[in-house]
C-alpha cells in the first residue's frame, strides 16, 4: 500500500466502484416527525396497518345503486328506485339498500351496503322525494373507490431506501403514520488547508487568499442531502494537519479534504492520509479533478471515508460532483437515469482520450433551439462555474466533442 | 365578475399568465449568514469590492520569470536564470525581479514584480543554488493567475435574481462576503375542508377519512423552496371555512385551498373566494384537475392569491406542479429549458384534444434503453403517485401518444 499507487490512475467507474466496496459507514436510524421527513431516506419497510379507503366512497355525485338495479335503464325505459334517504359526507350510512333502493351521495360520501356504483346526478331525475329515475345502466365498481382500493391493508406502502417526496407523506398522512423511519444524513467535514488561506470574514495580508472552497463544498454537501460541517482552516504542517482531520474523522462519515495543488501540499495530503488509514486510490482519469485521492479508516465499528479533493475550486467541484455526491446518495435503492436538457454544441470541445473531461457550459436558448456554449477557463476560476447552467461529459475514450453534436446537458441544481 | 366566469375554462399557460398579471405580493428581503443561503434567491446585484485574486499567482510548482528572459531557451540552448529566493505560499515575494533573475514559486505563491510566467519545474534543472536553467520559452501570461483574472474590482458577481447555489457561495467568501440579502420564502397557507376529514393522528370515525392533502401539498411546498404551513381542517361550512381562510390569507402570500371534489363543497369554495378577493378563473383545461380556481385578495399593501385545487389528490398534486409551483419561483430570474428523461412510450396514452393531460409513469431500463411505462388509476389513488417517477404531459391540442413514441419524462424530484 502506498506510493506505488501514486501513478495508477483509476477511472471514474473505479473510483466510485472501490469506495463503495470498501467504506461501510454505520447506519444512523432517527425517527422524525412527518411534517420534516420531506427529503429524507425511509430506513424500513412501511406497512399499512388498515385499508385506505376503509370503506367504499362515491367518486361522483350522485347515487348509490345497486349496479344490477339499473341494467337495461335507457331514456326511453328509465329504471325507476326508490329514494330511502342520503348519506352526508363523513357520516355512515344509516341502513343497507334493499332492491331497486337507492340513496343520494356526494363525492367522498360512503356507501351503504347493497351498493356497488354509483349513478351520476346528470343521468338521473328525481322524480319526487321517494322517486329517481336512472336513464343509464351502471357497471358493478362504477364511480367508486373500492375499500383498500387505493392501499390495502399489509401492504408495503414505502419500501426501505426510498425518498419521502410529498406523495409519499401524503399516503403517509393518510395512514395516520405521523413519524418515520429515516436514515440520519451523513456528516460530512471539511478541512481545509494550505498556508496562504484565512477565512473570508478576515482580510488577507499580501500573499494571501480568502478560503473559499469550504464554503463551495459546504454548498454541494447540502445538495446532496448530507449533513456539513467546516473545520478550521490548518497551516501545510504535518502534525496540526493530521490532528485536524482525525478529529474530523471521529465527528463525520466522510471528510474531505481541499488541499492545495502544489506538489508540497498534496505529498503532505498522501502523508496523512496514508498514516490515518488505508489508501484506495491516487489519481483519477478525470479533467479537471486528476488528483483525487481516497482513504478508508477504521474507528470502533464505523468506518469513515476521507477523499482529499484537488485545490483549484472547479476541479474540487467536478470530483466532488462525480465522486463524492453519489456515494452521499447511498441510501437511496432506486436509481433513477438522469434528467439532462438536449442541446447543440456551438463550439468545438477538445479532449484527450483516455480521460473523462467535464465541461462546463452555458444554455441560451434561440429561436425554439437550445444552444450549448462551453465556458473555457482555468480551473482555478470560480466564476466560469457561476456563468454557467451545468456540464457536458466528454466520454473517456473520445476525443472532444465537434461543433453542431447535440449532447446532453446535466444542470447544476434546479430550483 | 362571478358566476359567469364558472364555465370559461383557460389553459394553464392563461392561468399562469393571468396570476401573475394579477398577484404582487410584497417582496421581503431578509440578510442570511452565508452558510445558510445556499438554495436562496440573491434579493440585489452583488458587487465584488476587491480583485480575485488580489495578486497574480503561480498555477504551477516552478519558476517566477520574466517571459522574455526565456524566449529562444531550448534543451541544447537553455536560458540561465539567476535563483534570488523563493515565495512560500502566503507571502508577498521579498523584492522584484532583475533581468534574467528568477524566484522559486509553488502552486498559489504570488508572482513577484517584474515575474509575468512561471516555467514549470519539470522544464528546468537547478544546477546550483543561484543558477536555473531552463529549457523552454513561456509566453507572458503563461501560468499565471492574473490578479483580477477570476472577478474584477466594480464587477457584479451575482444579479439579483440569482439561485445561491455551491459556486455561488464559493465566490461570495472569496470575496469576503460572509452575509447575502436574499428573498425571504414565500409563505403558504394550506386550508382543507371537507366533513368528512380528521388529522392523520386520529381515527377516522366510520364515514371519515385521514386528511392526506394537506401533507402532500406540504411537501410540495418545501419541494418548490417556499414555507409551507398547515391550517386547521374546516367543516363544510361558509362561516367557519370563511374565517379560516381570512386568517391564512392575512398571514401568508399564498393560500391553498384543497376542497372536495363535491358540487357542494366546489360551490362552497367558489364562494368564499368571491366573498374574499377578486376571483381569476374557474375551471382549467388540464386533466386532471379541470375545477381549479384562483382569486386574488389585497389586504393593505400586500396581495395574497388563493388557489382552489381539486379535492382529489392526484388532481391537486399535477395543478399544483403545473400552476402553483412556477408561480413560486417567481423571483428566479434565469428560466433554464427543463431536464428531461426520453424513453419509449410502452403503452398508447388516450386523451382528449382541448385539454393538457398530465399522465404519471415509471420509468423501466432495459437493453440500455430507457422505457416509460403509464401509472393508469383513479386520481383519488395516491399510490399511483408514490408508484410513479414523474409525468409525460399529453399537449393541450394532441389527441394521445401512441405507444413506441419517444416521449420527454419530467421527473418529480431528483435526490
Amino acid at each position: 500500500m502506498g506510493r506505488e499507487l501514486m501513478f495508477e490512475v483509476i477511472t471514474v467507474d473505479e473510483a466510485r466502484k472501490i469506495i463503495a466496496e470498501s467504506w461501510h459507514p454505520g447506519d444512523t436510524v432517527q425517527t422524525v416527525p412527518l411534517l420534516d421527513a420531506w427529503g429524507t431516506v425511509a430506513a424500513e419497510d412501511i406497512k399499512a396497518a388498515e385499508n385506505v379507503p376503509g370503506f367504499a366512497r362515491a367518486t361522483m355525485d350522485g347515487y348509490a345503486v345497486n349496479a344490477e338495479d339499473t341494467f337495461g335503464a335507457s331514456e326511453a325505459m328509465p329504471a325507476y328506485l326508490t329514494l330511502v334517504g342520503e348519506v352526508p359526507m363523513g357520516t355512515s350510512p344509516e341502513r343497507a339498500l334493499g332492491i331497486d333502493e337507492t340513496m343520494a351521495v356526494a363525492t367522498g360520501s360512503a356507501l351503504p351496503e347493497g351498493a356497488n356504483a354509483v349513478v351520476m346526478l346528470e343521468q338521473t331525475t328525481k322524480i319526487d322525494d321517494r322517486t329517481v329515475a336512472v336513464y343509464r345502466p351502471v357497471a358493478p365498481g362504477e364511480n367508486v373507490m373500492g375499500k383498500g382500493e387505493d392501499v390495502r391493508q399489509g401492504q408495503v406502502v414505502i419500501r426501505r431506501g426510498t425518498v419521502i417526496r410529498a406523495q409519499e407523506m401524503g399516503v403517509l398522512a393518510s395512514l395516520g403514520i405521523t413519524t418515520v423511519k429515516t436514515y440520519a444524513p451523513l456528516r460530512v467535514g471539511i478541512v481545509s488547508t494550505g498556508n496562504e488561506l484565512v477565512p473570508p470574514a478576515q482580510k488577507p495580508a499580501p500573499g494571501q487568499v480568502r478560503d473559499s472552497n469550504s464554503y463551495m463544498l459546504y454548498g454541494l454537501v447540502r445538495e446532496a442531502g448530507a449533513q456539513p460541517r467546516i473545520y478550521q482552516l490548518v497551516p501545510d504542517e504535518e502534525a496540526v494537519y493530521k490532528e485536524t482531520v482525525r478529529q474530523a474523522v471521529a465527528e463525520n462519515d466522510v471528510v474531505l479534504v481541499s488541499g492545495g495543488s502544489s506538489v508540497g501540499t498534496r505529498d503532505l495530503t498522501l502523508k496523512v492520509l496514508q498514516d490515518l488509514g488505508k489508501l484506495l486510490f491516487h489519481g483519477v482519469a478525470i479533467k479537471p479533478g486528476k488528483p483525487t485521492l481516497a482513504a478508508v479508516v477504521q474507528h470502533g465499528q464505523k468506518e469513515s471515508l476521507i477523499v482529499g479533493l484537488p485545490g483549484h475550486p472547479v476541479s474540487a467541484f467536478v470530483t466532488f460532483r462525480q465522486i463524492v455526491a453519489p456515494l452521499l446518495k447511498r441510501r437511496v435503492k432506486e436509481k433513477l437515469p438522469e434528467a439532462v436538457v438536449w442541446g447543440e454544441l456551438v463550439k468545438n470541445v477538445p479532449s484527450q482520450a483516455g480521460r473523462e473531461e467535464h465541461v462546463r457550459v452555458r444554455l441560451v436558448e434561440q429561436d425554439g433551439k437550445v444552444l450549448v456554449e462551453p465556458v473555457f477557463g482555468k480551473s482555478g476560476m470560480l466564476t466560469t462555474l457561476t456563468g454557467a447552467h451545468g456540464i457536458v461529459t466528454v466520454p473517456l475514450e473520445a476525443q472532444g466533442i465537434a461543433a453542431g453534436t447535440r449532447v446532453p446537458v446535466k444542470l447544476f441544481k434546479e430550483m
